[in-house]
């Protein structure tokens, strides 16, 4: 296997599976990883499309995780999604794992609509205005709404599930207002969520949503996850979570 | 002070003061409680509408708490408005805490649009459809949508709010989406949360909000409240709230 210029190789923890990243540009974070774990029970044999992918980690988590059949990642940026994969090689995932280089604004024509059972994603968090300095840069692209915002994700996962399919997200608290209006405009139905606080007594960071195309309205608040103990270790939660021990 | 039948007096813990209850009829929960810590926050000198009022709870506990020069209550069954009236007379609170027996839908000829700093209220937590057997029964009124709606209440708060005033608001966490997007139609921005867990490990049952009239889309997450420890014994956040010990 051969790596890139500050690209390494980590462990994921979860049967084997390795994941290429690269430590300049872009490394998946612990959003990711809560993600997959708040998205895997999905049906058997479940098409599930992660969009936003980066290095297609939640992607491969939830090959391991979940019952999916057919995993598609969907990247704008081409030499992350190159590097993803490199990494869907590496672990011999190939014919279960698909990554399409492409705008997702673009899909129409290559995934048809009301087909997918299960949409993932982990998106630009921070709105486009705000405090951009080059668009063109890798991680802003990553971290900002710059090739697509909420709405333009919303609205592609209400086209690509089928009624009763699910999208799953992550995504700052802050910004669970706009999160509720456009799940309701395009009509997936918010039925889970569970909220993420760095440690007791904190105020929330992240917010975990599942909406259900045509649901009817009932939302379950599952309990919180807690990240850090008092030292700044690991809660049992999130070593569970992470497969470490 | 003469009680009427079923009527006992509680001690609230706070100040000395107490209030009047129907034992058969209405009591006040605990989401009350919660919501006037919630709520307490107010500019000084404030004015504050509690719609809802019932027992008028909320309002003779913000008396207290708050800085409010003015709170009215609001509440359209004439014998429980009766009854919160005898309370704040008996706490002689009258001439800070005024209780409006009406329909909040009629109080555009009573209370000036904009001219209300903080709304507070426990609105009836069911929609109108949902398993009632007699619109006339006193409980039933306070519980299941039927004199009003939650859109009524949260457009009639917007109306009474000058901007940048608030809306504080307890309610069931299921009923979550329908409150950010009637938030956002009324132009009450949601900015700040707290839900409430009956104890750790399970999902959370309750969820109080804040709305700021015209405020700036960004909320904020408190820390969740527990309100059991694992043998039904009150939490030391509750106990602080209910102000016992």
């Amino acid at each position: 296997m051969e790596l890139k210029e500050n690209e390494r190789i980590d462990d994921l923890q979860c049967n084997g599976l390795k994941i290429i990243q690269n430590e300049k540009e872009f490394c998946f974070g612990i959003d990711a990883v809560l993600l997959s774990d708040f998205a895997k029970k999905t049906k058997k044999n479940a098409r599930v499309v992660d969009l936003c992918t980066g290095t297609g980690i939640i992607a491969i988590l939830l090959s391991a995780k979940s019952q999916a059949k057919y995993i598609t990642g969907v990247e704008i940026q081409e030499h992350i999604a190159e590097m993803a994969k490199r990494s869907i090689s590496m672990n011999l995932l190939d014919e279960k794992i698909n990554i399409i280089n492409e705008d997702l604004m673009n899909l129409k024509n290559i995934i048809t609509s009301g087909t997918i059972d299960t949409v993932t994603v982990n998106p630009p968090y921070k709105p486009k205005n705000s405090g951009v300095i080059n668009e063109k840069d890798t991680k802003t692209i990553a971290r900002h709404e710059i090739s697509c915002t909420l709405e333009d994700i919303v609205k592609e996962s209400a086209r690509l599930l089928n009624t009763g399919g699910n999208l799953c997200m992550v995504h700052k608290v802050e910004r669970m207002a706009d999160i509720f209006v456009l799940f309701r405009k395009y009509k997936l139905e918010p039925k889970r969520m569970r909220l993420v606080y760095s440690k007791v007594g904190d105020p929330a960071t992240l917010m975990l949503i599942e909406g259900v195309k045509g649901g009817k309205p009932f939302l379950k608040m599952e309990s919180p996850i807690y990240v850090y103990e008092e030292k700044q270790e690991y809660t049992k939660q999130i070593k569970e979570i992470y497969g470490i021990e």
